[in-house]
C-alpha cells in the first residue's frame, strides 16, 4: 500500500516519519508541491493521497488522479469548500479531512492575545527596545477582572472557557446551540445583545456561516462597553474592518487581538518586507496601532496540532484504503 | 486626622482619591518625592505617613518625622529590610506593611511569560515588524503538552498553579513547607532534583533567604532537561546570570522570561535610550536574545495591585494613627 502526499511543509517531515515509523507496512512518498494537472502523476503507484491547500483543487488534477487508480483524498484540515463535490461524485473519490486537530493551540492563543492586550505588551515591548526600564504609564489590568463574552462554546471556545477560568475571570457566553456542561455552569446569556452589555472582553470561537457575516458590525459595537476588547481567532469576515477601525479611532473599542482577518488573503502568508509596504489600507490601518495584535493565521500552528493533522490524515487515508470507514469521512458515493 | 503620603506616582493618584472619598474623616495629602531629611518636615501636622521606597530610610529623616509628632508609618510594599529597626524602636515608631496585594498580577504574569516563549512571541513579533506574514519556522508548543516545576507555593505559587492547570499543564512543585490543598492534589516533589530532571519549564515563586541565592547555578542547570525554559518573577539573585548565559549559548536553555534580574539596579527603573546603551554587559548579553524575555520588574504593575497596596496602607496607618493593631502590623515597641 501506498500513500503519496501533497504541499508538505518542513515543519511536517518529522511527524511523516513517525507516523511511518508506526506504519511500516505503508509506503509514503511527497512533494512540496500542491496538487495541479502538472503534479497530479507524482502519485502513480499510490492508493491515495493526503493533502493540503487553500486554492480550488481543479476537476483536471482529480481526472488524472483517478486515471492512475487512485480513489481516496484524506486532507489534513476541517475545510472541504475548495472541491467541487460533482467532481468527486463523478469520479468516485471518497473524501476524508481532520475535522478536529488542537482545540487548545487556537484558545490558548486567543487566551494569550487577551493577556498581551490586557498587560499592554506591545507598548511594554516597544520600551523595552528603546532602553526604557521604567514602569509607568504602562499599567496592566488583570484577567480575573474582566467579564469575558466568549461567543461560540463548540471545541475552541469550551477550552478558551476552562483557561479564562483558570485565571479567575468571570465568563458568560452565547452560543445558538448550548452545550450541557456550560448549561450546567450558567454561563449561557439569551441574545448577543446582553453579552455585548456586560462583557469587557470579547472573543469569537463560530464558524463563518450565511448569516452572521461581519456580526461585529457598527451596530453591535455600540452595544458593546466602552473599552472594549475584541479577539478574533475564527473567521476574519465576522468583523468588519471599517467598524473595526472606527470603534478604534473613537476609544470605544480599547484593543483587538487578530488572527484572522477581513480581506486576510491579501496580505497572509506573504513578505513584505515592512509593514508600510501592506497593500491592504485598512489593514495597513490596524496594523501600525500599538493596541492592535495581529498574527498571521497562526493561531492553530502548534507541533501537537501538526502531529494531529498527519497522524489523523494518513490514518484516514490507510482506512479508506482498506476499505474501512473512518470517523473522518466527508463524502463517500451513495 | 491627617496622613500625608511621600514617593507617589500618578499612576496611584485616583486610587488616593478613590480612598479619600471612603474616608471623608481623614485628610490626605502627599507629594511624589521620597522621604528624605528635606522632605520629612512635608509631613507636618499629619499623625501619620504613608511610603515607599527602594532606598534605605535615613536615620535623620525618621528623627525629624518624630519631632513633629509623627509616629505611624505604613509602607505600600511587602518589603522593610531597608528600615533600620534600632531607628523604629528609638523613636517609637509603629510600622505596617502591605503583605499581599495581589498574587494574580505576578502569578499571571508568570503564565504570560510561558506562553510567548512556548509559541515564540518574540520572533513572531520580529517577523510581524518585518511584514513577514509566513507561518514556519516559527512553530509553537502548548501548555498542556509541558510539565511545568512550581517552586514556591505561597500566595502566588499556588495561583500560578490554577492557572497552568486550567491550560491543561502538567503541574508539579517543591516547597519547603507543604500547602494542604496542592498536597491532596498530589503535586508535591520531595526534592529540587527531581523537580529539575521532570520539568520542561521551571517557574520560581519562592523569596530570597539566606540559603538560596543562586540556586539556580550551573550545578542546578545541569540536572534539568535539555530545553527546558525558566521562569523568574520572584527575585533576580536566585539565578546567576553566568550560568544562565551558559546554558543558554549551549541550548540546554530553551529560553527565560524574567521579571527581576541579578544585578537588575544596575538597570532596572531608568531610561537607556536603546538596549546597545546597557551598563551591564551580562543583561546586555541577556536582552539581546529572542528567547529571553526581560521585563523590568513590573509583574505586580496592575490596576487591582495599585489600589491594593493604597487601600491597604492608607487602612492601616488610619488603624495605627487611631491605635488599633492592623493584621498589616511589621514592628512596635515591646
Ligand atoms: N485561527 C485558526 O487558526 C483557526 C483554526 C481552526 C478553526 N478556527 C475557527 O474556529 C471556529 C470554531 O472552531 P471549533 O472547532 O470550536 O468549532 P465547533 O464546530 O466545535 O464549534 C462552533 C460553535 O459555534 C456555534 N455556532 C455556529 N454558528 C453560530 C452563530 N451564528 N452564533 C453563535 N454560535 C454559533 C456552534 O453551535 C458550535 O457550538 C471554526 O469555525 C473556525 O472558523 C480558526
Ligand atoms: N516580580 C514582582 O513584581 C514580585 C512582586 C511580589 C513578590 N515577588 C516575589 O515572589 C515571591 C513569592 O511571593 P508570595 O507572595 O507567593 O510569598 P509567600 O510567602 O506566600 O510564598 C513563598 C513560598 O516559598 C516557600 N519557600 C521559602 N523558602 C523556600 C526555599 N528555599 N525553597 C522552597 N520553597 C521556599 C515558602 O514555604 C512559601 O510557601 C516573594 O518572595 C517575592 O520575592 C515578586
Amino acid at each position: 500500500m501506498k500513500i503519496f502526499a501533497y504541499g508538505i511543509r518542513e515543519d511536517e517531515k518529522s511527524s511523516i516519519e513517525n507516523w511511518k515509523s508506526a506504519n511500516p507496512d505503508v509506503e509514503v512518498d511527497y512533494t512540496d508541491q500542491t496538487l495541479t494537472p502538472e503534479t497530479a502523476t507524482l502519485a502513480k503507484g499510490a492508493s491515495g493521497i493526503v493533502t493540503l491547500q487553500t486554492t480550488p483543487y481543479e476537476r483536471e488534477s482529480l481526472k488524472i488522479l483517478k486515471d492512475e487508480g487512485i480513489s481516496n483524498i484524506s486532507i489534513r484540515n476541517v475545510g472541504y469548500d475548495n472541491f467541487n463535490f460533482d467532481d468527486l461524485k463523478e469520479f468516485n473519490f471518497k473524501l476524508s479531512n481532520v475535522p478536529v486537530y488542537s482545540p487548545n493551540a487556537i484558545a490558548e492563543h486567543a487566551v494569550l492575545l487577551i493577556g498581551r492586550l490586557l498587560r499592554r505588551i506591545p507598548e511594554v515591548d516597544t520600551k523595552f527596545d528603546n532602553g526604557d526600564f521604567t514602569w509607568a504609564p504602562t499599567i496592566g489590568k488583570e484577567y480575573r477582572e474582566q467579564t469575558v463574552g466568549v461567543i461560540g462554546t463548540g471545541h475552541i471556545g469550551r477550552v478558551a472557557i476552562q483557561m479564562l477560568q483558570g485565571f479567575g475571570a468571570k465568563v458568560i457566553a452565547y452560543d445558538v446551540y448550548h452545550n450541557e456542561a456550560i448549561e450546567k455552569q450558567g454561563l449561557y446569556v439569551d441574545t448577543l445583545e446582553e453579552l455585548y452589555q456586560q462583557a469587557d472582553v470579547i472573543t469569537l470561537h463560530v464558524p463563518l456561516t450565511s448569516d452572521n457575516a461581519y456580526m461585529i458590525d457598527e451596530k453591535a459595537i455600540e452595544q458593546m462597553k466602552d473599552g472594549v476588547y475584541l479577539i478574533n481567532c475564527a473567521r476574519g469576515e465576522l468583523i468588519s474592518n471599517d467598524a473595526l477601525i472606527k470603534g478604534l479611532d473613537s476609544g470605544k473599542i480599547a484593543g483587538a487581538g487578530l488572527d484572522v482577518l477581513d480581506h486576510e488573503n491579501n496580505v497572509f502568508g506573504k513578505k513584505w518586507g515592512s509593514i508600510n509596504n501592506l497593500p491592504d489600507p485598512t489593514i495597513k490601518n490596524l496594523a501600525e496601532r500599538q493596541n492592535v495584535i495581529i498574527t498571521p493565521h497562526n493561531a492553530f500552528y502548534t507541533e501537537t496540532a501538526i502531529w494531529n493533522m498527519i497522524e489523523v490524515s494518513f490514518d484516514s487515508n490507510k482506512d479508506l484504503i482498506e476499505g474501512k470507514i473512518p470517523d473522518t469521512l466527508v463524502y463517500s458515493k451513495k
